[in-house]
């Protein structure tokens, strides 16, 4: 596997173009558009939240074929909150898409994110259809990554490209992120293309499995969002032998797919609202698996975890009061924790360490958190960022 | 009942004191002691967190009699984290002090506030000792409850007066908050004094029925501490006829009891560490109490919602997002929001309302949120504040 320069419209047959028709009051682009020349092998993650968005409920059910050939997206607006007009206005945009691309009315999505509860103005993204139409190019991949962009302050793209029995294969992603980040769902909203010739079910289940070990095992703030929603196009038009489970192409297709959704779940942290600090918390020792991620993330959502971070602290008291309150059903007496790769706390008393070394391991960007509970064999790993004031600024002063 | 001046020294035969003995750099008062006369029916609730303080373990066990005469305080230290030394130094200190005030040692508790993992230092406290007992007065309720203190900017006590088949009674409490404040635990540290004579039954049940209603149903930041405490004395003084359960006599003491936790709760949100604003969250309409309470909960905590709070800002999606991803069974077709009496969604749709009304709102010190879910007959209401950069700067900068 091999890094590439680019993102969405890197694998073959992909194409993508911006507009901006007036959501964002900064006058920036806020529709996006992501098309496939031909009908792609589709699946897609989307939010567990009960209330969810008009634009994910359509995708859901249109995406429940496996069939699929774009999405459009609207960055500013969240669709959501606002009644039966949400679905009615996901399918007249998208009908109207579908017909001016000349493909059937089905094959296409729509995602939406931005603030909740206020109506879409369907007026104004149907009057920027054309020249989002009209900007449709296949090298417009990073035009796309920015304009789902909302509190994020870069944009986070991908590509890599592997090689199936002599055939180049390139997978691709792009997502938005910042705030209202929260595992256990998908992520806010996160596109991946491929070239791949790919079977539905095998492409369920590589998706399924990256999605489980990169976007459900981040948080920023702790908050799921009403829109998350992690879709991924198939084209086939790499040419290759179709790729099936169980086979060696399955497992090179899916290395690859994890490393992407990994690496940008991994941008969404680093971009996170507010952050200054990438954290990865990983949990082992536990009795089970749901332990582990249980403890972790519990300790990742901890505002005083965030906050001792964000100040530079190595207050791991802070760490040790979190497992013992995750609700789990954890031994302190037996529990270490790590700093690094510094021992600060062991069978749950502190150790005399230099806080000097200490202080030079919060200094760093990245900050590794071991907990160690040593009553068992599983361990898992949540990411997560510092939270600083800057947080509570972007939120306080969001505008609705 | 009757609100008077007062506080945990108010009712008959209970002395109080304070010292410093260097705990907190500052040179603040950081020993506190709390002395009945006579020894008293006492009951307590604890921290459910698996880390618990050493001087938390101490007091379960001490208390699991009911019989108690004082609890000596320390603040800037919480005991914990530190193995077995935290136990052997909570019993050797209530074993000196116990000696001094010629008690029997069992009789004597422990409560420790302020930074986890730090060894007690043991030796200065013992050496403040003797300034602590000279200091004992029935004058110094106010010195108690300022020297609990650690992050807290006021000092938080309440006493009220009831009248018992002619005898008068006062109840009184301190208590201290700030941070790491979460429902389903006691709370930080929260001392009840009362002059009536009680059954050790009837006390048990109105306390626990108290602390239910109040402190288990507030939160600042989610984070719940290792060392939360409350923990009431009724030494009998008043000389009233003993009080039972079921009788007229029990319901007054309930109602008065009811209050002051209920007053000092509220106190400690009014005082969460960054706060500006007072938020009540009410969910009605559900199906059990269960759900009411962990919507209201899975609100309160949202870090989202609480920042938007701090921003003056009615974004009313932001409680829809987390009342939906609350884990509970809501249907959020069915769903209202209120801010104050004003409906701002209705069945999971947002309400045409000016924006100038809303505004109005948010800029009181005082806001209330009402969730109905219009599909059951339960309700749970929480208190809690909102989140401010205060609150980070608080926290990223409190000194380990």
């Amino acid at each position: 596997m091999k890094i590439i320069k680019g993102g969405v419209t890197t694998p073959k047959g992909f194409l993508a173009g911006s507009a901006s028709c007036g959501i964002k009051k900064s006058g920036k682009t806020d529709l996006a558009l992501l098309f496939s020349t031909s009908p792609c092998v589709a699946t897609g993650t989307f939010t567990t939240n009960k209330v969810k968005s008009g634009s994910v409920v359509l995708c859901m059910q249109r995406i429940a074929k496996g069939v699929s050939q774009g999405v459009i997206v609207n960055s500013g607006n969240a669709n959501c909150c606002v009644g039966k007009k949400e679905i009615e206005d996901a399918m007249e945009i998208t009908e109207e898409v579908s017909a001016r691309l000349g493909i059937k009315k089905n094959l296409m999505l729509m995602a939406s994110t931005g603030i909740i509860g206020r109506p879409l103005p369907a007026g104004k993204i149907k009057s920027g259809l054309s020249s989002l139409i009209n900007d449709l190019s296949p090298s417009n991949g990073t035009k796309f990554a920015k304009a789902i962009m909302t509190t994020d302050t870069v944009h986070k793209e991908i590509a890599v490209k592997i090689n199936i029995k002599g055939r180049e294969i390139i997978i691709a992603g792009a997502v938005k992120g910042a705030g209202m980040i929260c595992p256990n769902m998908a992520t806010m909203l996160a596109f991946f293309t491929t070239d791949a010739a790919i079977k539905k079910k095998a492409l369920n289940q590589a998706f399924k499995e990256s999605i489980y070990d990169s976007f459900n095992k981040i948080t920023v703030d702790g908050d799921m969002s009403t829109n998350d929603s992690a879709i991924i196009f198939a084209n086939g038009q790499a040419g290759n032998s179709v790729i099936k489970n169980n086979t060696r192409d399955y497992t090179a297709f899916l290395d690859a797919i994890k490393f992407v959704t990994k690496e940008l779940s991994r941008k969404i942290i680093l971009d996170g609202e507010g952050a200054t600090r990438f954290v990865e918390i990983i949990v082992k020792g536990a009795k089970t698996e749901n332990t582990a991620g249980r403890v972790a993330r519990h300790i990742a959502n901890s505002n005083l975890v965030k906050t001792m971070i964000a100040g530079g602290d190595p207050n791991w008291g802070r760490i040790a009061a979190s497992a013992g309150s995750s609700g789990t059903d954890i031994t302190p007496a037996c529990m270490d924790i790590y700093f690094g790769n510094v021992l600060v706390m062991k069978n749950g008393a502190g150790v005399n360490v230099s806080g000097g070394l200490l202080l030079g391991i919060f200094k760093k960007k990245e900050i590794k958190i071991i907990v160690d509970l040593k009553s068992g064999k599983f361990s898992d790993r949540v990411w997560t960022c510092d939270f600083t004031e800057k947080y509570v600024r972007i939120n306080a002063e969001y505008e609705t």
